[in-house]
């Protein structure tokens, strides 16, 4: 093959080679939180922070410091592209056009990343994100990428040129299996979830493109906007627990508390329809919040479960509309929650000719490095970047597994008297 | 990646996708014998002809013969270049520089390969070549890696891109499991001679890398003379069954067909010695062949084992060895018939203590693609190129593999009765 003398000698002059290369290497959802909070709350001063679960992965061991600031500093030189606008402003997303409004889309294209504050603290980093909410909360997605991909790079320097392309091989071959099982178990509507905890943004395209090829129609869209756009694929996403926690940080006093993840769906439904009406029940426990849910939700498009035991909170949804005297039929319910094959299935099985059935494919689609090196170190881990303050005051997360919760002591307390929250199952983290 | 515009707009022209593009693809030990040829046979008139051992495969049928005159009529374009003869002049092979004289370098760089018959009947086809002996035998193993591919490509042409990859991906972890299971095994020293019946090119230049990666120095060359010259590995190779055959086709009366196997290496060991004097005794039958051989070939460096059963013919030339007063474990054995790891595995524990032990591994190093499509049809076969007649008189050869026999029924007779061979024990043919 004959090089391209220009591309190489243009290629000398990166210093790194970076992993996030455009503000829209992120999850669709991000920016249509963002609008809404642009709208919304624009002034609300949150902190976001890295949590590392996962803390048998020694970060700060693993990933150089400087190499961790180049790539973070190389973030805040992105700005939002004239055809990444373009494609925002005009594409048709979920059948509509314009979904960004003018004064958002001036807003992003002026944005600049805001600054980080990162320091090492024994074998783990400290890494957060201080400012107004709509900046901030951008950072999330690249930074999980970020840290991921650096750990992966991390574990392969140390490989020779086959080795390494064995790995890559054997991890084609393995979801390739994957995507064979899909394609047996019937018309099973898939999307790409998975850009946050990639192995890496070359993989995730190359994964998300695998997978369109072998499902066809079945694979619905990516939630990552940069692979939508390049590949021509559907953005998919609707909202995310950050809505409910700094909403209900920001209440004040426990009936207003009660109030805010309802409020954040009113604020949320004045800007959306259809597949965008999808309820995220978990973030301070499915059951009440179903329970009190004023009955206007029950009009949504669907649920989404990524927490907790995912047949059970599918049961709970379907009775509740029934209940309500909906038709579980014409709702969608869309799992996520650290979903492989197996689960697909099993779910896919019992729940197809009940309700509309998707799966929100996070991880496992992107990033099943596991038992493919020697002690396991490509495995994916679970890696979060959360809102833990708004305006000064500590956000709690209860979810429908205990071992999700996150917030100071009392305040989780106060929030599981609030919400009714009583006995939780808790469930291994795997990602 | 941005592309290189020359190199694409220069692909433009190009008709077709060149299988063999250097006169020097082709196995070193063709070399090393059209030089012997040129000097000892020069004007002998014979024909190559192909031979599909593997009926249940319909090349003609497979492979559309516009294609195939394509490829062909390209290697009759090829000429030996500057850099391709400078470095079979100059390089060390197996110790030695210069092995290649001038007078034979200078009808080398001169050669055009001669024109070639092709005919198809029922679903094969008639190949042939026809002319003095050492330009017509260059075309062996050209015409056997351009069937091959052209066998591969057809197969592979309805497959979608990520379907095609995942294929790829298969089958590199496919190899490298071989390669470390022989890692297991221990210093076991393997070459590739899978040259003619390759999956492709690029990809036996994928399979020579890896396993030269994997094993290190335990992966001794290639006998792909283009291959070792870019990759700058060693080139192996010795002397096949065309010699014998065609000095006994030429032999006047039985005497002289009883000798004309030791006279092939009479004129061989004029021009080469060390790790090039390896007998191949199979040709018409190893037993009588060592019982008759006279005592200089027991000086000889080795034996190569191409047919029957490989142990068997180990233990008769250790034999052999021993009853002539040669110690065994000063000797080299290098298998080399149809061998994959199992083989490999067994043969090595038995000898390696024994005998200076080698593997030539072929068509399952360089093409096995069984059971990686459906109907496993892109699983290698038994295709073969041959010396048929040598002025004008049919070639024989019996081996000691009675299905790889071949000649006129009243020829294989006389030189079995000639050359004294009694019963043999039929083995499938796979590759």
């Amino acid at each position: 093959m004959t090089t391209d003398l220009a591309s190489r000698v243009y290629s000398h002059r990166w210093k790194i080679d970076p992993i996030v290369r455009s503000l829209i290497d992120t999850d669709f959802y991000k920016l249509l939180m963002a609008q809404s909070v642009f709208h919304n709350k624009p002034n609300v001063h949150v902190v976001f922070s890295l949590i590392n679960r996962s803390k048998d992965v020694p970060l700060a061991d693993l990933i150089d410091e400087g190499e961790l600031r180049a790539q973070l500093d190389h973030i805040r030189t992105l700005k939002l592209s004239r055809g990444e606008s373009t494609w925002l402003r005009g594409n048709m997303f979920y059948g509509k056009r314009s979904m960004f409004r003018p004064d958002f889309m001036e807003w992003f294209e002026n944005l600049t990343l805001p600054p980080y504050h990162l320091e090492r603290v024994g074998d783990q980093y400290e890494l957060s994100f201080e400012g107004d909410w709509p900046a901030v909360m951008m950072w999330e997605v690249p930074a999980l990428s970020v840290l991921m991909e650096l750990r992966s790079r991390a574990v392969l320097q140390s490989m020779a040129k086959f080795e390494l392309q064995i790995l890559y091989a054997r991890a084609m071959t393995h979801l390739w299996q994957k995507v064979e099982r899909l394609r047996a178990i019937g018309d099973v509507q898939i999307a790409d979830f998975g850009t946050r905890r990639r192995h890496s943004f070359l993989w995730q395209d190359w994964c998300v493109q695998a997978v369109k090829e072998g499902l066809g129609d079945n694979f619905v869209g990516t939630s990552n906007c940069l692979i939508a756009k390049n590949r021509e694929l559907e953005a998919i996403g609707t909202n995310a627990h950050e809505l409910p926690m700094v909403y209900s940080a920001l209440a004040e006093g426990d009936t207003a508390l009660a109030n805010a993840p309802y409020r954040v769906l009113e604020d949320w439904q004045r800007e959306h329809d259809g597949n965008l009406r999808i309820i995220l029940p978990d973030t301070y426990g499915t059951k009440g919040f179903l329970e009190h849910a004023p009955d206007w939700l029950t009009g949504w498009t669907g649920i989404r479960i990524d927490s907790g035991h995912p047949a059970d909170a599918a049961e709970a949804a379907i009775a509740w509309w029934q209940q309500r005297g909906e038709d579980p039929r014409e709702k969608r319910i869309i799992f996520s929650d650290g979903l492989d094959v197996d689960q697909i299935d099993t779910l896919f099985h019992r729940f197809n000719d009940r309700a509309r059935i998707s799966f929100g494919w996070g991880t496992l689609l992107t990033n099943d490095f596991r038992d493919l090196v020697p002690d396991n170190r490509l495995a994916p881990f679970s890696l979060v970047c959360k809102a833990i303050s708004a305006n000064g005051r500590p956000t709690v997360k209860l979810s429908d597994n205990p071992n999700k919760a996150m917030g100071p002591k009392d305040e989780i307390e106060r929030y599981k008297r609030v919400f009714g929250v009583g006995d939780q199952v808790a469930q291994k983290v795997v990602v």
